[in-house]
């Protein structure tokens, strides 16, 4: 399948700079783009490879456009153009209802004639499943667990019981919702278990990596807002609340009873101590320590970037030296006001 | 089912400041809870929730008994009362024996009768399962394993060839026990495998969080002592041995041959370097980054908290900056005693 | 079975101190070794267990080899030979071929008649699977995956569509490969998905610990190089490429675009960001940090070490005062120049 630039312009409503009937079969980066292909320009670091571009055309700002030498397609967010260029060009393949004959469900379980069932699932009893749902080889559903129209589960996902997903929502291999939260107490020394008699709702068009982790909640639910998206590994616990549209990078743990604004940024391997409120609109760069709540959207950060190891030996001294340092200054300060 | 409020202060040894013919009937939050729910305050930061609180009755130590408007229970500690209420207004669900019909048995492996075994489960020879355990869907038993009594397989738990899990204890969806160590021999430029010769031994009563990960030992066993607790996406390296009653929460990680003592506390996304010993009764903070032993009991940090990221960046640049501050300072002790 | 030690010796090259003829029928550790076990050392912290040691033979450096107070095995490097050696002890399981009852082929896919398919299996449509491939319990491979000769996936490995495994590789329990990178763009304060359309591979002698996930590529495809050695529970993001025979242990999270040298080698917990370049040779410490691209070879760390809490909290407040440190040593020098 191919179009001609002209079509792809107007499905981003782009204004095109060059040949409007250059023909476009798929999607390239600028470094490696032949002919046939569409390209973008979203991040100024690969600026450089405009000038030796082989691209059929390439998506750009208008900040960007004398740059390009061959076709342009001038437009506000050449990423989101290109997001939706390339849905358009490959989209996500589609639902092909039915049941694999190794999957098991439960007689008392609600699947909808349009969904698709695949190799050795287990869907357990009072589990309801809305139309166009995809649930993928291996995935585990366990009792009372709902699913919304559309979502899709790829494979190996574990659903705990009674969670509750939204509409659109995509799980990716090895994702666990609604295992038990960490709970426990210390009864004169030995750990006794706090039972969780929460669950876990998950909002619409939320999509969350492989190998992420959602607790239940102890009490209340575990609320996952609409529109979030949570990369590979993530560890949210129990009782979090997670406001609609915040994305969260791969590896970043929070801890129970955090509650986490709508709109915020939370880069990779960042940790959130528990109890804790973050506003809306709150961005944390990567690997970032919060173990303070934080009222006020911004950007905030932690943590000392890398250097060679031999000056990092020295700095970690020095570091340990600071109150003796601080204790000089003040000496130095009081002899020279005695001084005076 | 509901029961007095005389019947539940019975059952955790409290004494009852107000109605004990209260009908509960659950639990609840203290900003949430209605007449016939129970609550608890043990975390001061929910105190102020306890004046506008519609609880049947909250659990409170004697400190905070006068604060509660409607009836209380004073009781020493008041979450370890909230566990043991929970636990007995909603108990644990318990096993039906039973094989499911999709579950693969080898049939030179020994499966207690009562056992309950789920759907797509796979049990190789030689593996011996005890009176009452649950192995849930998905989970793979590989050979030569050992289950005691009570545990609980929740979902797609993996146990690899020789693993021993103890009594009453519970795995989490995702878990992996005893995938090969990371041993591996530098040849000459080339990589070799070390073999990974030992097993796994987790001891009774112990809960292990979803997705995390529990290497085999290089020649000994990796060893999970009694009453261990861990939350979810921990790993824990070869050889490690963990002490008996240590609680470590998520994303924590565990280099090979480290020994951790019992009674320990590691908070969320710290990381423990190889080859260390860390003593009984040691507490982490969350995302605290160990190098080296710690001989004594006590609380350990580290980590400098998120801060606003113009101050973060002008605090990078004067940390790199602490030799020459000190070199500064030497130069001005030096001119000030020379003056003298 | 059991061997002389000079049949070991012969097998590894290393000279012998001793009995010749003395029987070995394991390996041990050198705190724990029986007069019929081989041990080696490896790592000087463990140099005061040879003096007490029972083992039949010691593997030891020439350095080393006065210290040993039985037997001793010679070499150039101990760990290679202990290597080696337990090879040749306890050599790895062969392949069985054969497919279980449980499995589920698709008509359309290629499986050699040598790998051995275990139960509860998966493997879609246009699937390639070579000679002496072992797929484990429970793993999902989906439609047009790759699987090159001698490759191992021990349990509930999922392979998305497309993905590409070279030969020899091992694969643990948990491993997700190919899961859609995290694209996306803000369309309007929407997210929307970026079509994930590149794919992995995974070169030869390659082995992934448990739970670990490498992301397919958003255009081209994420590549580990020939000889590359993950550990547990690392994340590599879309569109990374890790050069041949570099080590990262786990816990390690690698944001997308990164491209990582040959011969690295990558401590646990550490955080790379993304669009990022690391040279060839380059080391970094467990929990560093790397927020730039390296460009030589040698030793980068950052992170500050645990200390006790109180001091922790002191060095904190201090750390937050290096501005006004600076200015207070700026004054000094200012006022000390006026006196001259």
């Amino acid at each position: 399948m191919s179009w001609t630039l002209a079509e792809l312009a107007k499905h981003v409503d782009a204004e095109i700079r060059g040949d409007a009937d250059c023909i476009i079969d798929g999607v390239a980066t600028l470094s490696s783009a032949s002919s046939s292909k569409i390209s973008f320009l979203a991040n100024s670091k690969y600026r450089k490879f405009l000038s030796h571009c082989q691209a059929g055309a390439v998506l750009v700002t208008e900040a960007d456009a004398a740059a390009v030498e061959g076709n342009a397609l001038v437009v506000k967010d050449p990423y989101v153009a290109y997001a939706k260029i390339a849905s358009f060009l490959f989209p996500a393949k589609t639902v092909v209802a039915g049941v694999h004959p190794t999957a098991w469900l439960d007689p008392r379980s609600h699947v909808h004639d349009s969904a698709q069932i695949g190799a050795h699932v287990f869907i357990d009893a009072d589990v309801t499943i809305a139309e166009n749902v995809e649930i993928g080889p291996g995935c585990v559903i366990q009792q009372g667990v709902t699913i919304g129209a559309g979502s899709r589960l790829v494979a190996n996902v574990t659903l705990c019981h009674g969670v509750s997903i939204g509409h659109r929502v995509i799980l990716h291999p090895g994702v666990v919702i609604g295992a038990d939260g960490f709970g426990i107490a210390n009864d004169n020394g030995r750990w006794i278990n706090v039972p969780q008699l929460g669950s876990v709702e998950i909002g619409d068009d939320v999509e969350i990596g492989a190998n992420t982790t959602i607790d239940r909640g102890a009490i209340e639910n575990t609320v996952i807002g609409h529109g979030v998206k949570l990369d590979n590994q993530i560890q949210v616990g129990h009782n979090c609340r997670i406001g609609n549209n915040t994305v969260i990078a791969g590896c970043v743990g929070i801890a129970g009873s955090t509650l986490i604004g709508a709109d915020c940024a939370i880069g990779g391997g960042a940790g959130l101590g528990g109890h804790l409120s973050i506003a809306d609109g709150v961005q944390l760069t990567g690997m970032t320590m919060v173990t303070k709540s934080i009222t006020e959207a911004g950007v905030y950060s932690s943590g000392i970037p890398a250097e060679p190891t031999k000056q990092w030996h020295k700095n970690v001294v020095r570091y340990r030296q600071m109150e003796s340092l601080h204790q000089r200054v003040r000496e130095l300060e009081q002899l020279l006001n005695n001084q005076d």
